[in-house]
């Protein structure tokens, strides 16, 4: 019965070497001959006559051991690659090592068996395997040092995602992904089997949130959504991580817009702060956010983009198109259409007053694709009927949904931005699967 | 086409006022005769003679609203409680208003359609319906303050548990939710139709945080998990919010104690800077957390319950007396109780390498009630199959799982925190639905 820890002990009973992390290795640049210790993957071996380096790499980058001893190097010959070790040794200048500082002398110890051979070559600069062979050994492709960046993108974004909205008195919320009625469509839904009755996953907070912006004003959540997705593209998966935001007591969809602003500029800001190593490790072209979107209505955006003025929608060449004309007319990575047709956006979009055709809605393009989806949504309970009717749907389905605008829902909008959408656009990956860390498609349930 | 949004106007074309929020009425406490504008909700009307007063509410709190001139008293009347409203008026100094600032001559514009009568009577101090009420009507129940508040404990606490682990260098990550196999065990889990083939919602992350240490070494995530639990208990919930964390490199299970720990001071600092309303207004008792937890090994555990030396687990009772004893002997609102019984355990817990009937593993009780379980993780693909074997279980449907270990996963360890049960033993609610925002158990799947 004791409230302190023992001390770290070697198996001798010393006190044993606190961990030293490979990035600081170079903090010994002026003291050679400490001792210290690392802890990380045998990444590489390198055999040269009568020396051995290993290559060790950690959470932090990349460690040069340098083993001399006949033993020793007899030793690295039975770690293969991916086995995790312990080395102990001693700080050494070499300004060919990674930061300057090499290992030397080491005593090293496996901490566990050797490993099996790695499925992707994982010491190499660049991934050399295909993209079926990554996924199926996500597990084991995560470990490169290229994907585990893309990932400090993602985490990084996801840091300054949340520091935005908390500056500007955001409630973070996290509401059910088990629900009784699917709320975007009737498509697209999975089915659970909930006690023996059927339940569906969640598309979408949104429901939850607008309800919640009745209580906390403003609210966001990051979380999974679920698409029962059954096209087979490079842009979408059955489940992805959705970044959500609503806010209520907003004139009109604008002031929106203003919040998406605050929300780019700060996993931006994220980004640049704390996954430095990985935009340098990567080349990541990083967008400077400008003070305000370029916003475009979606009429002078069909013209921009030389398209008919009936078209319903944008195309993908329209957005590429818009985002062309941003980047040379507003020196923008960044521009927002608003006003898509409110016919085709979902129901409880809130029109313009004057032009009821046009809605309040407004996507945002990054780089010629769009990333972020948002609206002024309807807050009035009549509103919600009367939509319903105009798109022929009947109220019934909905009836949970719509009654909850009966207690005071003060005018309110949100927008949703899709993690893997934004770091994969970020690193300009050909499949989001790239940039996902187990994804989850039509034919992919595993790992 | 513009790149600047208009400023904001009232209907007469006018600029309008910026929204004050209530809690900051008291800064005009030295310039009385200042016009302001106020948003919320009619939290409440008292009907004096000549003289109403609105009681508005925010997300900030409560303003007083003093309404004399007939036209607005009669307007008043049909602004029912929940109803969202603008009030622009003047602000006067009145020492019995909340925050000593009170707003009089106001000019009244309702966002909405009167709200219907909400099915909680939200402008009492305390709520007085029962708990089936405020379950079936959650999106309005959390309306009321104290509800409010204790979700603001919630948010704190989420803040404070990220902060902790992004110190201390650990990177978050989004796992998949829905998976092709159940790890836990093979009851209690939800089937989803999958494209037509069953797959299964994730009882928690064990396996994707277990291989994302071999990746990142140290991960945490914050999601839902869903147990498709048959009892209808006070304590049990079909989906909650799981704080999970997984750490590589250590020693043993005491390096996870010694970071879980410092989670939980850093929630417990979360709530204090981030809920400071909340925990005045709910009176929260907010424990004061060691330096280091009190540890006691299960052996000694059973002698301070006084139970039999040969029970497998704690039962509650026993929990509730080495919670007494830990306040007793150390002063601690936590306790640590490791060394459980291994075949009590997961299989992937890691044994007591010279007791192997004890395992690494621990859980944290919080208040007589345990909150955390955590240990020290099998490493070894060999030990995998063993502890498998030993347990009598079949390898092949654990295979998926059992072979990410033969790739060098280090050492590692983790635990999982319920945020809903920390929130509840914050508050010592009866019951865990009373602190989740919308919760899903064998009866309920709305709202």
């Amino acid at each position: 019965m004791t409230s302190l820890p023992e001390p770290p002990t070697s198996a001798s009973g010393s006190p044993r070497l606190p961990r030293t992390l490979a990035t600081d290795l170079a903090s010994y640049a002026d003291r050679p001959g400490q001792p210290l210790r690392l802890s990380g993957w045998v990444h590489r071996r390198r055999r040269l006559s009568g020396l051995t380096f290993l290559i060790l790499r950690d959470r932090s980058g990349i460690a040069q051991v340098v083993v001399k001893d006949a033993a020793a190097i007899a030793q690295v010959e039975d770690l293969p690659e991916e086995t995790t070790v312990d080395v102990v040794g001693v700080a050494s200048v070499n300004a060919q090592a990674p930061g300057g500082v090499e290992v030397v002398e080491p005593t090293i110890v496996a901490l566990g068996a050797p490993a099996d051979t790695p499925p992707i070559e994982l010491w190499r600069p660049t991934i050399t395997a295909g993209l079926p062979t990554m996924l199926d050994h996500a597990q084991v492709t995560w470990r490169h040092p290229r994907q585990q960046a893309s990932w400090q993108l993602a985490a990084a974004s996801l840091h300054g995602f949340r520091e935005a909205l908390d500056h500007h008195g955001f409630t973070e919320v996290h509401s059910p992904k088990l629900v009784e009625s699917a709320t975007e469509s009737g498509a697209n839904v999975f089915t659970v089997d909930y006690f023996g009755r059927p339940a569906y996953l969640a598309q979408s907070p949104q429901f939850y949130k607008q309800v919640l912006v009745g209580v906390f004003e403003r609210v966001y959540e990051v979380g999974p959504v679920f698409r029962a997705e059954p096209h087979d593209t490079v842009r979408h998966l059955a489940e992805y991580v959705s970044l959500d935001v609503e806010l209520a007591f907003i004139d009109d969809h604008r002031d929106v817009i203003a919040v998406l602003r605050d929300v780019v500029a700060g996993m931006v800001a994220g980004v640049r702060s704390r996954a430095t190593a990985a935009v340098e490790l990567l080349g990541v072209d990083v967008p400077v956010v400008p003070g305000e979107f370029p916003i475009v209505h979606f009429r002078e955006a069909l013209e921009i983009a030389g398209a008919p003025a009936d078209e319903p929608d944008l195309a993908p060449a329209h957005e590429r198109a818009i985002g062309a004309w941003a980047k040379e007319t507003h020196g923008s990575d960044f521009v927002v259409v608003e006003g898509y047709p409110t016919a085709h956006r979902a129901f409880y979009t809130h029109p313009e007053p004057a032009e009821p055709q046009w809605s309040r809605s407004f996507d945002l393009i990054f780089r010629g694709i769009e990333l972020v989806s948002g609206a002024q949504r309807l807050h009035r309970h009549e509103d919600y009927v009367q939509a319903l009717r105009q798109r022929g749907y009947p109220v019934e389905p909905y009836a949970s949904y719509v009654d909850a605008f009966k207690h005071g829902i003060p005018p309110h909008g949100g927008f949703a931005i899709g993690l893997e959408r934004w770091t994969g656009r970020l690193l300009e990956v050909e499949n989001i699967r790239q940039v996902t860390l187990f994804p989850r498609d039509l034919h992919r349930i595993a790992p």
